[in-house]
């Protein structure tokens, strides 16, 4: 465990402040980089912690990667593998980690240089693969996911060094206001919310299906909410969201028919690769977090949809 | 335990069917009727079963609302009487029934000509109160309340004879789509989803905190939202919400610092008045069900405010 020159040390049993971040969100050269986003996003990025694109694939994409969710979801290879988290009950598959690994069709997401050149002009540096998941959250019984930042997690448990990565998050299904759609707080990834107790060993083996640890104060989130609230970033399947390592986020639970679904890839720096947690005994095993960091080379996802189509008949 | 002429049956371990509703929504003439709402709003709730008022009640009257709800919601003589359900860890209320005996202030609201005149306008008829409450959901932990329908509990276990009920929701807090807000199926009224099993024996003990009995099936719910989706009528504190009482309505949970709080008055026909449950092998208790029915007289509430704070000076 490592704890000398933490910038930021949680779970610590010491008092639960809020410090303020001292990593730069985005590169100093972000807004005027040669990228996809204007100066406004990548300004509204720095500013609140995400930025979401509408519709960011068209339906030819949506249904080649809605067959293949399918596919997965009731392969039982990949249910009774370690990268599948299970329901409790029904033993139906929940999450499936490193899902790059065991879908050619999610790898080239995963690598495609519309997301990569966005990330890319934000962090202003080449990143590999962190961590994939593919997320299937039911209808009518779908749990809530309590308040957290990502970073708190991967820096504590998995020593993930400073705030230098990016969540993409693709939507696989509609996303209502209603079906337990993904909350965040603007602007919370300007601080850091130090939580409390110590990690239990082997904590992450219950924290996929109920987070204990790493929860942040209802007087943190009450301040985090007071100086923005909240805001509910959903749209149709086929829409993305990025968002910064720290940022404050959870979900509801989902008693709607509709399940919601969607692939998250986190781009991390290639220069802030894993060292010792700063906050376990433990390290999480690797379709958690990537201790064999490969820098990704773009692709041309939807040309590669095209060859897919074409060997499939 | 009332079964014969039942036109609307459930909870008898039959097949759980979708029956067409066999009662008018509205009174034959509330088009032309004399009350406060148009043609149009009439014909609204006629086919989606509810009508949403944004900013009903102003900023006073609010004011008042809202100072009441804390005098109840800390009171100790009402946490400890069988009016209130609290929260099983923390004891806090949750919910008080029968909330017009207890305070002067919600009995005058629940009498108000405003909302009264609106529901003799869509009733056709006089009316009394059957129930009342006042919902406390807490923020952070907010529990979710799964679908149900409440005439499908009135009519088993208290003995309401027909679909002759409207509610009227007054919301005593902002109510966001991420606080936990009602969400209904516009157009549900107009069916009745047989539930499964048997009442046990005084399941309103357990039913309040959370419901088992009386719930319809995915497959049932599935087919309601199919017809129309779902809607989520929320707005500022003061709005207010009128559902038919067979509408089909549910909450998520509510993990946002915001608690959400309203009072509810539910309005039934004075000839629709409780007989034998027609499902129940007991009666609830009276600030459950009212058996003494007692026709509502309107008053100017926001008259009676004025008064209420030259009393106060």
């Amino acid at each position: 465990m490592k704890t000398a020159q933490d910038k930021y040390p949680s779970r610590t049993e010491g008092a639960e402040q809020i410090l303020t971040r001292e990593t730069p969100v985005i590169a100093d050269d972000s807004a005027t980089r040669k990228g996809p986003l204007t100066a406004e996003q990548v300004s509204a990025y720095e500013r609140d912690g995400y930025l979401f694109f509408d519709s960011f694939y068209d339906s030819t994409a949506v249904k080649v990667l809605e067959e293949e969710t399918e596919r997965l979801r009731v392969s039982e290879e990949v249910r009774q593998s370690e990268l599948a988290v299970t329901e409790p009950t029904s033993g139906a598959t929940r999450s499936i980690f490193a899902v790059q690994t065991v879908s050619d069709v999610f790898s080239k997401l995963g690598r495609d240089k519309r997301i990569l050149e966005i990330v890319h002009q934000l962090m202003g540096n080449a990143v590999y693969l962190h961590q994939s998941r593919l997320n299937l959250k039911p209808g009518f019984q779908g749990k809530e996911y309590y308040w957290h930042s990502d970073f708190e997690t991967w820096h504590t448990e998995d020593g993930m060094p400073d705030m230098r990565a990016i969540s993409c998050s693709i939507a696989l299904t509609d996303s209502y206001e209603h079906n337990g759609p993904l909350m965040v707080i603007p602007g919370s990834h300007k601080y850091f919310c130090q939580c409390a107790g110590r990690t239990p060993e082997n904590n992450y083996q219950q924290s996929l299906k109920r987070q204990d640890y790493g929860i942040p104060s209802d007087e943190q989130l009450t301040w985090l909410t007071d100086q923005t609230g909240i805001a509910v970033p959903n749209g149709p399947v086929g829409s993305i969201l990025l968002t910064d390592s720290n940022l404050m986020h959870g979900s509801n639970c989902n008693i709607t028919p509709y399940p919601r679904k969607n692939a998250v890839f986190v781009y991390n720096d290639v220069n802030n690769t894993l060292e010792e947690p700063f906050g376990a005994t433990y390290q999480r095993p690797w379709y958690l977090g990537n201790r064999e960091p490969e820098t990704l080379e773009p692709i041309d996802f939807s040309q590669s949809l095209s060859q897919h189509n074409v060997s499939a008949n």
